[in-house]
C-alpha cells in the first residue's frame, strides 16, 4: 500500500529553487514517499536557528503521487519543526537535508543550515542524514553522488541510527569517487574571516570569508582527509553535546 | 600593568540593551579587562548562525578604563568572529555569553544564540562559558547568580578548559541557590511547537511555542533535574560532535 512505503522528509538551506534539493528528490524518490518543506529563499549559515520574533508560514507548491512539495518562510530547522506539526500525517522514517551546494565537513557542522535540518530531525527521534557537495556553484554536478546517496539512505532506512545520532555526509567534487569512508570531524579553525569594504566612504562593512587552518593535516581519520583523497566522507554526528570526559574533573573544582 | 589583566570578550543574543548583559559586565569587571561586542537587537534562537548574504558592521558605544563596548549588526557568532578580527588586540583569555533571559539547558543548547557565542569562542581555542537564567522577563533578577558567575569565571581563568570543550551554565530562578552541580544535557524533545494564528482571514501563520517532554525525568545527573531542584547546572559541552561510538558499526555497513 502507498502509505506503507517509507516516508522521507526533505529540506535544505539553499532554498526550494536550488539544484541540490531537486537532485536529492530525484535520487531518493525510488525509496519512498517524499514530503519536501524547504525555505523559500537561501538560508545558508543558518545553523539550527529558529524564527522566534515573527510568525512563519508555508505554501503547497506541488502534489504528485509520492511527492508533495511545500515552501516555508522559516529557517531550515523551522521547516522541519513545522512539517512535523502540520503536513506530515505520520512520523517520517527519515529526515534528509541537502544536497548542499558547499562543504559542511569539520567545524562547518556548527554553522550549516543543512545540518540544522538533520539535527532537528535527530532531536525529533528520526534517523537523519545531511548530504553536501564540495562545490558552491548553482549548476554543480551532483550526478556522481546519486548512487551513494541512494545507498546510504537505503542502509539507514533498513538499519536505523541509534538515538541522538545522525550522519553528516560530504562529497568531494569529482566524478571519480573512491567509495565511502567513515570519518571524524576534522579539527582546526577558520582564520582571516572578514573582508572589509568601503560603502559611501564608510569602511566599516565586513563580508564573511575566510580560510580553514587544519590542526591535524595528516589525520587519515578526518573528513577533510577523506574529501581531499576522493572519498565520500560519512561522519557520524551526535546531538548529545555533553562533554562527559570533563565531568569528573569539574566536580573537583566546586 | 593594565594590559596584563585577563582579557574577557562578552557577547549575548538578547542584544546590547538587555539587562542580562549589563549584569554580566558588572559581575565580571573585577576579573579583568572587558570587551563587549553584542548584537544591536535581540537575536534569540540564532544558534551558531552566521550572516553570509550581506555585510555586517559594528560601532563603538563606550570606552572606559577596563571596559570597551561595541554593538554589531550581526548574529551572536558573527559578533565573536568580528571582535577577534577587528577590535581585540590580543587573543582573549575568556569568551562569555549571556546572561541569557531564559533557559538554555538540555536540547536548547542547539538553538541558543548565547551558546552560539560560546561555541564560537571555543572553536577559536579560547575557554568559553555561557550563562543563562530560567526567567525570560526583561527585568529578571540576576543578582543571586552574581557570585557564582564570578566564581565559575575565575576558576576557568585559573585552570582553563580542555580543547574543544566549553561550559553551559544555567541558573534556576530563585534567590536560594543550593550550589553548583556538574550535569549532563537532559534528554527529551519539544512538542506542540507551533501556535496557529489567523491574519486577515488567512490562518497559515505559525508562531513558535512548545512544551518540553523529558524522556528521563528521574535522571539526577541531568541539567533539568539540577534546575528543578535549585542547583546551578554546569554542563560541560563539546564542539567535537563526532559520534565516535558509532564509527565501528558504520564501517560494517559499507
Amino acid at each position: 500500500m502507498e502509505n506503507q512505503r517509507p516516508l522521507i522528509l526533505i529540506s535544505n538551506d539553499d532554498g526550494i529553487i536550488a539544484k541540490g534539493i531537486s537532485e536529492l528528490i530525484k535520487f531518493l524518490r525510488p525509496l519512498g514517499e517524499i514530503v519536501v518543506m524547504a525555505p523559500d529563499a537561501p538560508r545558508s549559515g543558518n545553523a539550527c536557528a529558529l524564527t522566534v520574533t515573527e510568525p512563519i508560514h508555508y505554501q503547497l507548491l506541488r502534489k504528485d503521487v509520492g511527492l508533495t512539495v511545500y515552501k516555508c518562510s522559516g529557517t531550515p530547522a523551522d521547516c522541519v519543526k513545522l512539517a512535523f506539526h502540520t503536513v506530515l500525517d505520520r512520523k517520517p522514517d527519515l529526515v534528509v537535508g541537502g544536497i548542499n551546494h558547499g562543504d559542511n565537513s569539520s567545524v562547518n557542522v556548527h554553522y550549516s543550515g543543512t545540518m540544522g535540518v538533520v539535527i532537528e530531525g535527530c532531536l525529533k527521534g528520526v534517523s537523519s542524514i545531511g548530504f553536501s557537495l564540495c562545490n558552491h556553484a548553482p549548476d554543480a554536478d551532483f550526478e556522481p553522488a546519486g548512487e551513494y546517496i541512494r545507498e546510504i539512505a537505503r542502509k539507514v532506512l533498513e538499519k536505523g541510527l541509534p538515538p541522538l545520532t545522525c550522519l553528516n555526509v560530504n562529497f568531494p567534487d569529482t566524478k571519480e569517487l573512491k567509495g565511502v569512508k567513515i570519518c571524524e570531524q576534522a579539527k582546526g579553525q577558520w582564520t582571516n574571516e572578514w573582508e572589509n569594504f568601503a560603502h559611501r566612504g564608510d569602511a566599516h562593512y565586513y563580508w564573511l570569508t575566510g580560510e580553514f587552518e587544519e590542526s591535524e593535516k595528516e589525520n587519515e581519520k578526518s573528513d577533510h582527509w577523506a574529501l581531499a583523497n576522493g572519498y565520500v566522507a560519512v561522519t557520524p554526528t551526535t546531538v548529545d553535546v555533553t562533554a562527559y570526559g570533563l565531568m569528573d574533573e569539574l566536580k573537583t573544582w566546586f
